[in-house]
């Protein structure tokens, strides 16, 4: 199983609607992908390791596939409208990392 | 639900025992942590976002517990413990992050 993560840097200042975000972009990505996507998660950050420190990620969104194909696949078509979506929520610009599962 | 994340940075060199990671170090944790820690998991890097480039985590692992409480009150009785046993598969220096999970 690989996972994709979609990483928001956090910054002073820096802009997230997290409502939009699990109620509008996480249902459309879902539905573009469809069955090929198996799992969804999103992460909003809290704070960082250290007492006060901010949390490095505003926000993270993860998106389960059986393989990297599957995922290449699924996304590769719908790949512009996901991506076009992204200021409708956020004024930051997303680290992805394909990642394989392991535990 | 909180999700508590320790992601170690790639790069040109650097080294992580993945084997030791699942089989030795997360049943350690999970063993101190006890019931507070409600799941564990464990991603390994293997790209990036663009084509050719490099996971920006060589791995994340992740541990979930019902609150920030519940984290800090299992956590910290083995902080240093833990802590000690990183050189054991890695020479790199893990970020940590605290999130909640909203999906």
């Amino acid at each position: 199983m690989i996972k994709v993560s979609v990483m928001y840097p956090n910054s002073e200042g820096c802009k997230f609607d997290m409502s939009y975000y699990v109620d509008k972009h996480m249902p459309m990505v879902r539905d573009k992908l469809g069955a090929a996507c198996t799992n969804a998660a999103v992460d909003q950050g809290l704070a960082g390791g250290e007492a006060g420190a901010p949390a490095t990620y505003i926000a993270m969104g993860h998106l389960y596939f059986d393989s990297v194909e599957a995922f290449q696949e699924s996304f590769g078509p719908h790949a512009n409208e996901i991506m076009a979506d992204i200021p409708n929520y956020t004024d930051t610009q997303p680290i992805i990392q394909i990642s394989e599962v392991k535990l």
